[in-house]
């Protein structure tokens, strides 16, 4: 990843592109990508998005690999390292949903009784 | 990462939660965290988002890590590798985006001259 | 709707909001509610989603007013009849998907044969 | 507005897409609409976006209209009125945002001294 991350910020780099890169214009592109993904399920049942054609499942990887790539950028624009902010999240995430309230329930963590 | 990866399944497959994990539904999902991301710049400078005070910082870093997990179970669902679907969709960004039509220019690649 | 209008930019000016509502702004904030709509059927079956309880509809209700109120100022500081848009779409949608082709078939035109 | 709901419902029930269209998948595709329209802003920064080039400007008409026919699109299947909604809305921002509080301020409501 660290490589990867070094690879990414040649490439803004090269072609003076930090000037754009702004975390508040990271975070637009990266909504901008992740609607693109969001678009290769549109009007697929549930069942579909679980069994998809060759050419929508090469379609999930290429625009998986857009927003790797924008959130990797605004994260180390921010400097947060993602998998750390992740790590972070689940352990407050196990907090928010009790196993024994949460079992094979989808309420947000506020509407569990 | 692998570990985080692992420990996402776990948290999810304890909740009986694979259920309504469908790569539809996981999407959707990440949308709206990236939507919370985003929100955190809203009606910022471009500058400002370049100097949060401490704590809409904290608040990008937990932002990050809710798109972090749902992005990795989304992958995970899909069979895909984000770090290689990155790593390819950046060479194919170095052809997209030659360095001589590219530099200081902010323009999509079929918008270039 | 124009005194609709009229109402939303008198509530902006009183509270001198015009100077942060550029239309990248608007268009962001409008995305962050169109996210906040979407999150209210976040896990649910196609099915659930057209029966929803009572709390969930009236936060649709809400949403939806968000939604439109924001889609009204941008389209108003572009300069941009909503309802005309619209109609001109719709016109362009009916060349792009005729009916013979697309009738029962969820594909984007140009992955129609 | 009516004659242009109306027009909407026909053309989708003359493609047979009702089949398609739960409030779910409408929300989601309004979502990739939204996220067309912000892309136009991509990368401007805030006064470039309120003086857009002709193309941008036409582009911004093109996916308001998009935007504009899936928000009555599910509007219409919730059964909202989204004038009425939205001026519910903007009667209740008036009591959280109240002028001596929230002039020329950005925050939140809840983060309003």
């Amino acid at each position: 990843m660290q490589d990867l991350i070094a690879q990414i910020k040649a490439f803004n780099r090269e072609r003076d592109w930090e000037q754009y890169h702004s975390p508040k214009n990271l975070a637009m592109a990266l909504s901008v990508e992740v609607a693109e993904l969001l678009e290769v399920f549109l009007w697929l049942t549930d069942e579909e998005s679980r069994h998809l054609p060759p050419a929508r499942k090469q379609a999930t990887e290429e625009e998986i690999g857009d927003v790797t790539i924008l959130l990797l950028a605004l994260a180390e624009e921010l400097g947060v390292d993602v998998l750390e902010a992740a790590r972070k999240k689940l352990q407050r995430n196990r907090e928010k949903y009790p196993l024994e309230k949460s079992r094979g329930r989808a309420e947000k963590y506020n509407e569990l009784k």
